[in-house]
């Protein structure tokens, strides 16, 4: 779970995390769901012009012994940008965390992970985003991933504001042409 | 774990994972590795020129209900890219699994994972992948993740020999200059 004090951040938009303003049939998400009682309860928060979490691995999130397997940096940042994705397109609209209104749910159209060097198991995993673009329904995010204090993965990816198919209770999608 | 049957393939190399060739060491991958007794136990198998393995989510592996959870997709193609680079490198020394060499263990420098579609959440999925380029200590592998037989995700990855800093029990990797 983040937490504010390890992110080291003031956090804006009342401090409130974006996933704790998702509805609740858009908080099951295994990385960041408030709703998932297995998950991993990701918290994306705003900080200025940036967003940023935090995660501590747990000990059976290992790659080789002693160091992080790449599936969750890749889940931590995939995460992490969805979340940022939302915010980007809810401030677009001139919402802030804690309005009335919901917060658009976005899913990841594409994810790209360069692993920099060796995450090491142990510290504190902290995740900074930004929105680089913004469309009507799209959000590319870049971020960076740290641990201790040094850089060890970037992530960019592009959000799509989650299809009607994905809605709960909505009809499954057709079959793709592809 | 994958199951012959559900894969659907005529299995070379024995029959026998890569991972459950990865020495003792290298066997606790939260994704893949055999010794992790809180992991997903990913095995990856020679079909052809290619590779394949399987994996049913679990409930809670949700991203939307109805849906999988994207970091499981990614960990999924992460996992078996790196296995798919160590058969590579395996055969290219003129080895089949089975042979009393170890096999090498890859980690992974670069993923990329293009969502097409979204996963439905309760068919076995199914990645196949193939080494596209070999080089001295790098290979980049490419695969497609299937849900009951439908192409859901698309994934490139680029994978290299774990560093002598990464060998459990080694010295901790010197700080980067970046």
């Amino acid at each position: 779970m983040a937490k504010e004090g390890t992110a080291g951040v003031a956090q804006g938009d009342h401090g409130i995390a974006v996933q704790d303003r998702y509805p609740d049939d858009f908080a099951w998400c295994y990385g960041c769901g408030r709703l998932n009682p297995a998950g991993l309860h990701l918290k994306t928060y705003r900080d200025g012009e940036e967003t940023v979490t935090a995660f501590r691995p747990r000990p059976e999130h290992t790659a080789i012994p002693g160091f992080v397997y790449g599936g969750l940096i890749a889940s931590l940042i995939d995460c992490h940008g969805t979340a940022t994705a939302s915010l980007a397109l809810y401030h677009r609209d001139g919402h802030r965390l804690g309005d009335p209104e919901p917060v658009p749910r976005c899913v990841t159209a594409s994810l790209q992970v360069d692993y920099r060097r060796p995450t090491p198991l142990g510290p504190e995993l902290v995740v900074r985003g930004r929105a680089v673009e913004v469309g009507a329904r799209k959000v590319v995010v870049e971020s960076e991933l740290y641990a201790g204090g040094t850089l060890c993965a970037r992530g960019r990816m592009v959000a799509v504001l989650a299809p009607p198919s994905m809605t709960p209770g909505a009809p499954p999608a057709p079959a793709p042409g592809t």
